[in-house]
């Protein structure tokens, strides 16, 4: 079962409504913000209960709760062939995350392509951070919105992906284009790799496109929560420019 | 004086040439990375001692220092006068923080901005992160090539910046401008709220323009240090348009 703590986790899976069995707030705890969540699963019919600290501290795991605790989930993570279904190959961007295994930089990656418009994100089932609670905060939110697969294998889900029609690029230091001189085809697949180690060898040969961040100063390479942000926000900023006009789109890609 | 702890900051720290009076290696660590380390070390006359482990832990205040401790150095914090004088002045990127409070992230920022090209930072002395050990790991290096001054009140230090002809930008969700058709003047100083809190009243009116991040979704923030992503490579990528020619930096400037 999927512990959700915090604030604006749970208010946000109650904005989602995302189904939660219960939610558990801390005797003593207050504030508007707690009342919006109480008012809020009320209305949704999620029971709610008034319970010592110490068991929501033992619930999630730290005292970091803020006071309130939700429990749910069914499942936390989506059907793969459901995300890149028919009807969901529409979706312009999907990121897929080749080995991140911090959880903070996975929970800031979630917000990070969520605020960028993609519409899925494909994750590995070993050697990577799955989706907890400290994935959760750190994903603000986001975690409520963008469906997350976990998959076996990164190299078939990159096949069928590209069954599917869509473009594969990977973030890579030995890219040959720059991440902002490339030619964003839609639908577009984003590989990011793990912390300090970019693509495996295996992911790398099954991108169509590698690109790189050009860098300044001395430090060869970006914390992956922040190089995510760099590219998916070109992606966005290009994808915008693109609905503007040929032209423009034109002048904007060939520049 | 300054503790730096793990294999790349503190050979980070042997590059740059960063006086340092004592490294600390832990008895039984090894390895190529390390010998490299113990190298630059001799050649640079600074002391190495091998230490136990739990010698290394106390002084590192953890044991995640990779086996290598270094104690140095003088002064960690670049003096504020020296940064923006005229000598300094050709800098055409500074980035001022106002009271980023996570370590973590005020890290992952000094290794976003040296990237993308920043000559240096500027923090607060108050309500807000310094430079520990903590922000000199997560800053992968970063530390030892940007310089960063702390300052007791930022606005004053905005003032003063004017005054030299920097342009003050600061990025903020009241925008009027999004960030990638702000027009960026050099020299520019680009100014960063906190977690979760944007910038303070004061400071806002202290900027020239203010500019927002377009969100797709249903999040209304970014994390701090992917938000400096977003925002500094932007100013990069601009910057390197315009050294190519008025054409096409005029096109890419107002597509």
């Amino acid at each position: 079962m999927a512990i959700l703590s915090g604030i604006h986790p749970v208010a946000e899976a109650l904005r989602a409504k995302r189904p939660l069995e219960r939610i558990l707030v801390a005797q003593g705890a207050g504030g508007p913000r707690m009342q919006e969540i109480i008012d809020m699963a009320r209305r949704a019919a999620v029971p709610v209960r008034f319970e010592p600290r110490g068991a929501l501290d033992r619930l999630a795991g730290s005292a970091a709760h803020q006071g309130v605790v939700a429990m749910g989930a069914a499942n936390k993570y989506a059907d793969f062939e459901a995300v890149v279904s028919s009807q969901l190959a529409a979706l312009p961007l999907i990121v897929v995350l080749d080995g991140v295994e911090d959880p903070h930089n996975l929970g800031a990656i979630i917000r990070t392509a969520h605020a960028a418009g993609a519409g899925a994100m494909i994750i590995p089932e070993r050697r990577a951070a799955g989706v907890t609670d400290v994935v959760a905060k750190a994903a603000a939110g986001a975690l409520e919105y963008l469906p997350i697969t976990r998959v076996t294998n990164i190299n078939r889900a990159l096949e069928e992906l590209k069954e599917k029609g869509y473009w594969i690029y990977g973030l890579d230091e030995r890219g040959t284009e720059t991440y902002d001189q490339a030619d964003y085809a839609a639908p577009t697949a984003f590989v990011l790799g793990g912390e300090g180690k970019g693509l495996h060898e295996q992911v790398r040969k099954h991108c169509d496109v590698l690109v790189r961040i050009p860098m300044a100063g001395k430090i060869s390479s970006l914390n992956v929560s922040v190089a995510a942000g760099v590219v998916l926000f070109e992606w966005k900023r290009r994808v915008a420019a693109r609905a503007m006009g040929p032209a423009e789109s034109t002048t904007t890609i060939r520049a």
